[in-house]
């Protein structure tokens, strides 16, 4: 991969570990916080698609309070005003995973450009990279609010060689996500699994990963390869 | 709703029980048949999806088995060529919910058009439909495979008014999926949801259905009411 000249990141579960939103459930619904962070999680993912295909945009910290509400009605949990805000600001303040930063200073040091390409809000995506401690080390944070339509459209993916200056031929897109890896793969970028669960297997859809690394750390060692 | 002049209904799950492939699932894997059969349903769903927001539309049929390899391998399960072909083939032999016929024909009684609209490969509906001995009494088989692109795309449910010939105001559209309600309300139909699983919440997506009904017999009597 010597040719690369910038990667582009997902956000959640790539770069920021989203546990501590997980941890929050279960402080605020104990015994049952696991499954609301799971089915939070899938409605999110879901509504941003579903949205997306209806033609009915709506930014993603919106969808996420829309996400939190059915999980807990359909989980027969009782939201509060409180409990609502504070695990909405949990998004706000996520830590990057430990690999995170330096990988990234790492990247940075051999003149590569970095970028973070997210179905978030630019305020949830720039309040986490701050939070993360890694914003000084990105070159720009982009939101699929620039075209108002969620990941996995080209639309979306489009955006990162243009918005960064560097070809896609020569753009590597890293996410922990496997549906995420094949939609930038089928819109042309030079995708990369990160794969944070071990057991997980890709995705049926047709396009895959051209390389899998397990931390952002191994990504260095890559740009010496072919 | 005096003035409907047709109905159209989602076909698995509304009209017919996909109950056996649960089933066969726990036959060829006992133990983990609830599992597989609920992961499959959910991968296949999500492959609909993603596929249509990438521009891959793919048809029902290979969906369903994309969803099938891609469960079991999540699951550890090993999938025979034999097995495959039986989870398969059971789509093709579904059976009706026991409310489906008389209501269906009531409905027919009553001078109404009806149809199925599903994200359903052509064959497969009218295999489902002939099995489940209620073809004769549709009036259109239509399939998503008309636009090439999955529900909750207006384009798809677009089709509905123009293949059956009845405006949109006229036009009840019945589901057992709420997101796929949505889809219909926010594309201009009028959206009943028949809630067969009575725990469920409506989805957090912004626009829902004008009734809920428990089962197709119970659509009838509606047609006396505004």
């Amino acid at each position: 991969m010597k040719d690369i000249k910038g990667f582009v990141f997902d956000a959640y579960g790539t770069l920021f570990d989203v546990y501590s939103v997980t941890a929050l459930c279960e402080q605020l619904f104990p015994g049952r916080g696991a499954a609301l962070a799971q089915l939070w999680r899938v409605k999110q993912l879901q509504y941003a698609m579903m949205r997306s295909l209806m033609g009915r945009h709506r930014d993603f910290w919106r969808l996420t309070e829309d996400g939190l509400v059915y999980a807990c009605k359909s989980l027969g949990l009782e939201l509060t005003a409180d409990s609502r805000a504070r695990l909405l600001q949990a998004y706000l303040t996520l830590a990057a995973f430990p690999d995170v930063k330096p990988g990234l200073e790492a990247l940075k040091a051999l003149g590569l450009r970095l970028a973070i390409l997210s179905n978030g809000e630019p305020k949830m995506l720039q309040a986490a990279a701050q939070s993360a401690g890694i914003a000084g080390l990105l070159d720009r944070v982009i939101s699929v609010e620039e075209v108002g339509i969620f990941k996995p459209s080209p639309r979306v993916y489009g955006l990162a060689p243009e918005r960064l200056g560097v070809g896609a031929a020569e753009l590597g897109f890293v996410s922990s996500n496997a549906w995420d890896v094949a939609g930038a793969a089928s819109a042309g970028l030079r995708a990369l699994w990160i794969q944070r669960s071990a057991a997980e297997p890709p995705e049926e859809l047709g396009f895959g990963a051209e390389r899998v690394v397990h931390a952002i750390t191994d990504l260095p060692p890559l740009l010496r390869t072919r």
